[in-house]
């Protein structure tokens, strides 16, 4: 942290403000510059509030220096962390494809979309038995039925699945059926959900907040990895912004600066981006292109008919044909990295 | 729900969409344009997805016409929510101070500042026994200690208590404890907390999610009113945005939108807004000349030395400053409405 | 600037860093510090670019200290700046009031309109006779004729007029026919218009871009201020973001950091924020509380023939009921700031 | 457009909105649905504006039904827009790479650059003459004697040139020495200069406003073809959010959207999304595989020492690099398309 006094600021205030670093247990270093003074903060372990100094008279500005983010940073872990999940890795060279509904509506359409799904080359089936919804009047969900139907698919098609975890009460039950469990986006800073997802033994898929920060979401990372998981994979699904022509704005600048500042996997979620199919496939074209592990994306065999989501959700042949684009993308993508 | 076709839409897919209107049980009601056909949704009861429309082919737009909310609603409700906590009431023509740190830190602590919010003319005493900080490495608060605190200062000087609730599994506790369950920001859409928050007897405040858009606000109390508890109170603390020089961006323009479109108290948290103390002021008086019902602020007697956000808190001087103005704000407004 | 270094940055890189800084004419400060150095940069004038840094290897960010503007700075001139134009005074403890329609669209319209902004205690005409918008469509304005209705208002009331200039070929007769130049949102960033304004005899009220920082909206102003012209008058109008209930997020947290970082004067444009006539009111008093100079609204005595913007004009009573509010808010507001 | 009533609005309320949309030329058609009216406008040429209705009594909602550009839209000229400049192709199947400096330092800055360009397999060369700064203290470009330094690098190196206007003053000279004028971000709504732009012989490269919705940005460029250029070039460079790991976020979402509803063609900027070098390869990858016609992309041989966003520059050799990857990346992607 360094602290950035205003021009005017007095010896007596400079003098507070290093004794108020050093009560707090840190090493204050003031530089003094052409027209002001700053102190730089040193010895500090983790971060440091800046709320803590911006109150003091003669200060400007409190401007943090470090991440403060540990476990999940690069710096701390240098080699990518790998996933693997039976017979599927997630993270480095590989590319995984995740598909399927987006709620479980019944054993027959579970069934149906999953047939297609692994048919395609799809790795992992989605579904959400535990849906999140705006509206406490809509569908929300077939709740531990759809957990079962989900083991089903499972064991027909030999597909790990993925599924939200909505609440602590029902982590239990979601962590017996699921495969990987997911952090939905509205609770992507829901702290007591994710300390009790850093007790887990499932890879937890963590969806960015709607207007997380890239430290705010890798530090909501970091509250699983300090819990004692460390198979976190990174998911962006489109953040907030002013733009209307699609649901969110998919964020893919954030993959390469992922990349570089942690080792975890990286996965593109262009459906909820989007919320219109016909986006979801230049999208996730474009995903694989900036260097992410993978896709999770919609599918319905009869989006009409959906109970949530069907604008959004590919046609299965729209999924193979995706399939085969992204395996194509991103092994070319794989050669220019290796030439390098 | 109106569903515009494309200008080439023909009369086959004109068809198609009025028949999958019906078939989920609303009417659809063809009006031919001058270029292009719509189609309107009637006899729904509660909101259309649009998601059930928007893929079908020459289908163009699907633009929501009603509210999704029906309890929160003025055109359901049109006498406004006044909700009683002891002596003190919140909505309509009363001005409620709410005050008091950020964080319960210690009996003391906790005593001295209440005594100062008291003396000052605060109503409601604030203070975070269970705290949702984004770094896990950081103070999360006392937990029960914190509200045993907190009822001690509600028995030694008369001042009902707001604090956080974080999950469903300490909702008992600070249930039996507060006056008024505080949901915050990062916990807008958790809907299982959302859900339990409608079983409470005691009043919910709902802070507006960091990105929630005012019928995600709506509806998030929604859920809580669907579930029994009429008692809500919303609460502004400002929004995500690409400013840099506030730490949100306090939208005061929702205040006389939810004022026409609820009946619910809407009170105003300037400190978070802020971020910093020296806008607080300025934004509360701006906060009660636009009608807000109060304020809840933070105030610490030694904000250099708090644990957590002290840079925003007011001194208790100020404080009293605060509610003075306040006031006479207040009553100017007040008189003023009453002379249209 | 500070330059902060990655941990593992060699020695070499560091020196490469402090050459690179030095060849530039600055001079270099290396602070080693508990886990990796940062490079402070001293004896810079004006800003310096991050981007002649951010590309070196080895580092990981520069980290701007100072802010970037100099002449609009109140560190630079601490006392307020005071507009004068003709009787009517802008900044410091005056509260100047504008008040007219969006556009000029007849003689008889705006002489109508004038004589209730001027029975109202309005104190400044405004009206547009060059219209930027967004369709080229719609009606662009009168143009010179405008202009001349705009010197037929002031001379018939005594009123100055404000209207805004869209380019430099027709800056010298909008200079010629009023009293202040307004320069556009959309066009804050453009340069050229700014150098031009620099050179005119007239205040320049200078509209924030809708999506500009604070720090860019005050280097457009010092474009105009280092161009010879000192009577720049500031004004927020809203800024876009995420929110769909207003047209724009007026945004009230900037007035207090602007008189803080400021001497120049700053008013509020509550109708383009708005877009609804619904929300001026509420938002103009919340406004003046905050502590801006005055206000410059939409007043039609038709407002459902506007040829633009309509919906957001007041009507001439509103208006009068508005001034009157104005005044009375902002004579507590003054009486609490002496208190102080 | 659509006018939604409040559900208690009377029938003379009703009335008088449809007497109001009759005043002005249009057709209403009221649509009685279950709980509330509806009215739809019929037989408006062009956009209707939405503040003429918003403001009458009874009056909820006026929604937008139809787009408000003509000549830029796919509706009224279903084929690709192909532009050529010299032997140089822009639209369509074809995939175009311009690069060169942010600013024109020097001649021998200019050709050493452009050699690379050339022989990296860059079509176009880019390089500012006339610079935006935000601040007025810093380089503002060479001005004329840039556009000399162009005109030789065209001659030296047979590439095309694109380069920045700022003005209505320098447009004939930099129409004179430029194969393509760019409009920048900061000038997108600046509707003088769209209007001159209308009247050049030369393409347009229309950059997206910093924070343009695509209905801003498509009219804009309509502006430019209904003043009789039918060729122009849409370039979206990144847009303001809250995030902040890039200087912009690219939306790249926009792009499908933009090939639906537009004929024109749409190249990606990179280099000023991301701001950091970086990004700037895996977002080129991006933006190919998004189906996006070409990149414009920065390129200096010594951007440590470049007189402007030297941090963002790519090296001539990672240029070379972004050549050959989207090269290859195209002819996937155009494979692709045609097995559809």
């Amino acid at each position: 942290m360094l602290i950035v006094m205003d021009k005017k600021a007095t010896a007596e205030q400079i003098a507070k403000v290093v004794q108020t670093i050093e009560a707090r247990g840190f090493t204050a270093r003031p530089i003094p510059g052409g027209d002001r003074v700053s102190i730089g903060i040193l010895n500090n372990e983790g971060p440091v509030d800046p709320a803590h100094f911006l109150g003091l008279a003669g200060v400007k500005e409190a401007i943090p220096v470090t991440r403060p983010y540990k476990l999940v940073s690069r710096e701390v872990q240098p080699q990518d962390t790998v996933i693997r999940v039976g017979k599927v890795f997630i993270g480095q060279g590989h590319l995984t494809l995740m598909a399927g509904p987006c709620a479980i509506e019944s054993e027959a359409q579970a069934l149906t979309i999953a047939e297609k799904v692994k048919l395609a080359g799809g790795h992992i089936f989605r579904g959400g038995a535990f849906k999140p919804r705006t509206s406490p009047y809509t569908f929300q969900g077939l709740g531990l039925e759809g957990l079962k139907i989900l083991a089903k698919v499972r064991k027909t098609y030999d597909l790990p699945v993925v599924t939200e975890v909505m609440d602590n009460e029902t982590f239990d039950q979601v962590e017996q059926y699921a495969d990987i469990v997911q952090i939905g986006t509205r609770n992507m800073q829901n702290f007591s959900l994710l300390k009790r997802a850093g007790q887990s033994q499932r890879p937890i898929m963590l969806k960015r907040g709607m207007a997380a920060t890239l430290d705010e979401w890798l530090m909501a990372a970091e509250y699983i990895m300090a819990g004692g998981n460390p198979n976190v994979i990174l998911c962006e699904r489109g953040v907030r912004t002013f733009v209307r022509h699609s649901r969110n704005t998919l964020d893919l600048s954030v993959v390469p600066v992922v990349l570089k500042e942690s080792h975890l996997p990286i996965i593109i979620d262009p459906s909820h981006a989007a919320g219109v199919r016909d986006q979801v496939i230049p999208l996730s074209r474009a995903a694989i292109a900036v260097g992410a592990h993978g896709l999770i994306v919609e599918v319905h065999h009869e989006p009409d008919n959906a109970l949530s989501d069907g604008a959004q959700s590919l046609y299965p042949a729209q999924f193979a044909r995706l399939c085969d684009y992204a395996q194509r993308v991103h092994a070319l993508i794989r050669e220019q990295e290796e030439e390098k």
